[in-house]
């Protein structure tokens, strides 16, 4: 037999997301798992007599529900320190200048990174990523762009990488171009020689198997069109796909770029154009929407749901758990903000946690349960997959299986 | 030795709230508990040696921060079924008919609970309460209202008094007047004839020991002022303190009518007016703010803050636990709600978990950490108060102490 021992699970209600519409519910189904692998996913009532053959373990779920393992595909999650104080500063009625000289903002985020040893990052990023496991995460990208040097960047890349001993699956995402670090701030055409020094450490990464995809934030406040350019094509240069912060802030016709570039997903898009949206479902990009951020910094504008979903463009969702701008570690709860803020449907949430998500991210081998697909699942108890989106603040999960191994 | 064995706390970061302001921080700070007592608070160094003696067992928390209990002080925890499906069909683009075809609104909860039997509601309340108890609850309101006949509503204030045996502090309020049932509806003074029925009532339900406080709903979709002060005669008559749902939709008077009575507290308030804000004041009544129901109904209209802050009413925060407005389950995510949507401080909004919501139950025996206090108290993973506001959906609750007890 190949592929490991094989396991089967029965009285399941199944939420397979196996079309494109509907949850694909299966009452009373089974799964047959060998090693990672789902090898049959189905009612019970259907399961061919040769995959009971060499079952090492049965599990009955007594009804449960069983949906694909959530994917978290946007995060900041490595860094040092924190920024509650510059939050409590804030609702204290301080200003802008009076946070700065407290040491706020992200350049603060940054000196705490670099200063930060590397067990240190590894010890904090353990606790996010444990807070995100306890809701059923089993793939997690992780983007670097607290370092902004290549000592800095490598180093949070690996504290990165290593979180897949927890169990996980780790992407990781080399954002060097997240902002300009003081070193080269404040003289003339620092922005751009940062831009050159961001592309100069990417082979160098690329070589220590430090970086799956390459992102920027294009934005007035960070990386114009241009520079954002220089970095997609150094990526492209070494073969690696991109993803773009875009137009989150402002329209910067960043998403268009992006999709020039074939990008594996443009996030945010509060301010996404007509034609931003066409040309990401042209390039098979995916909007990654961020429902965290958007509460946090209290925006009011909407992205352009119903224009992507006309476009067909695949809807993700994502934490984007940082210290700055979403401090938040429920992928449960992005679920119902996404219903509740974006007036996304139950199911439309949980795609974009989990089959759209892994498309995010370039892994067509997870985010449904259909048999070939990676055994990455989550047992829940809830009666329907639409109470995972109606509580919050409320964790119904009972058990997270990731690789075939049930998590203890 | 008065009071049960002694138990010595020590090596914390006290969070007391002693003061009208500030945080009332203690580092290295030691508490000594008799039985369900907090008989002396302070710095470690400061711990008079009669109070070392006869210490039965003593606890180094290595440096934790130690909040009061939290305290949820509005909710509606007892019902049956729940509605995710009117949720999902809301974000389908349902009509407002075809939801009551469906079944949805408030007189599905009613429907569903008064044929649930005491055991399911009291396993569904329970699995609720546990939810909110992992954040760090001791202390829990629970309003009746989905009943609404007699039987009904002792069942659910019976359910909801046997909360008590989860180790938590439980007060009943009795709230019938929250909607019309379907039995008086239709008909010509229904909605009178209903008023008197629920006052008619009352002196049985007191007598059953069911009754802590009595509530009403107090807007144009409800009841109005003139049926409200029928209910908190009813009240005053039998010595029992009054709460109002006011001013969530519109500016009905109600605070300024209820705060006539000396309410323990008025709750919601978005559309409250000046002379409310006076009123309350005036009569040493609580603001009780709701973020969660704000958030999930998508509110733009925000309660008067600065003039409550003005006025020196105190604020309080809660669940307004529902199914149908605010299906949340997180005191902590109240913090940060209360913050980014109401821009309280994290101080302002932890008095709102803690001493404000248990003056909004009339309860001045809790919610400090101060010698004569009521040993509840909650333990936290964290270096400073304020971050218990600053993250969401992650929970650093190391462990609770309820009356002098750990829960496990
Ligand atoms: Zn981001
Ligand atoms: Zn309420």
């Amino acid at each position: 037999m190949q592929g490991g021992a094989r396991r089967l699970w029965t009285g399941a209600t199944l939420v397979t997301l196996a079309g494109d519409r509907d949850w694909g519910l299966v009452p009373d189904g089974a799964l047959v798992v060998e090693g990672e692998t789902l090898r049959w996913v189905g009612p019970a009532a259907a399961l061919p007599e040769a995959f009971r053959q060499g079952v090492v373990e049965e599990r009955d779920l007594g009804g449960a529900l069983v949906t694909p393992g959530l994917i978290d595909c946007h995060t900041h999650l490595v860094y040092g320190g924190e920024r509650s104080a510059e939050f409590e500063l804030r609702l204290q009625g301080a200003t802008y200048e009076e946070i700065a000289r407290a040491g706020g903002g992200i350049r603060s985020t940054v000196a705490a990174t670099r200063l930060a040893g590397e067990h240190a990052l590894h010890v904090l990023a353990v606790q996010r990523a444990r807070a995100l496991m306890a809701e059923g995460l089993t793939t997690l990208e992780v983007k670097s762009g607290y370092g902004l040097s290549l000592a800095a960047e490598a180093k949070c890349l690996r504290v990165a990488r290593k979180l897949g001993e927890l169990g996980l699956t780790v992407r990781t995402t080399y954002l060097g171009a997240h902002a300009l670090p003081p070193e080269f701030d404040g003289r003339e055409g620092g922005q751009d020689d940062y831009v050159d020094a961001v592309c100069a450490w990417l082979p160098e990464l690329k070589r220590q198997g430090l970086v799956d995809a390459v992102d920027a934030f294009c934005e007035r406040i960070a990386f114009t069109p241009a520079q954002t350019r220089r970095v997609f094509e150094a990526a492209r240069a070494l073969g690696l796909p991109v993803k773009l912060h875009a137009e989150q802030l402002s329209d910067q016709g960043g998403a268009a770029l992006a999709a020039e570039f074939g990008a594996l997903s443009c996030d945010h898009l509060e301010y996404l154009s007509d034609a931003g949206v066409a040309a990401m479902a042209r390039a098979g990009t995916v909007a990654v929407l961020l429902p965290g951020a958007f509460y946090f910094l209290r925006e009011t504008k909407l992205p352009p749901i119903a224009a992507l979903r006309e476009a067909g463009v695949p809807i993700a969702l994502a934490t984007d758990h940082n210290p700055g701008s979403s401090p938040g570690l429920s992928l449960l709860l992005m679920l119902n903000m996404a219903c509740t803020f974006f007036r996304m449907t139950p199911e439309e949430a949980l795609r974009g946690l989990t089959v759209n998500a892994a498309r995010a991210l370039g892994l067509p081998d997870r985010g449904r349960l259909a048999a070939g697909q990676r055994a990455d699942f989550c047992i829940w108890d809830a009666a329907h997959p639409r109470e995972l989106a109606y509580w919050f603040g409320r964790n119904p999960l009972r058990q997270t299986v990731a690789g075939g191994r049930p998590r203890a």
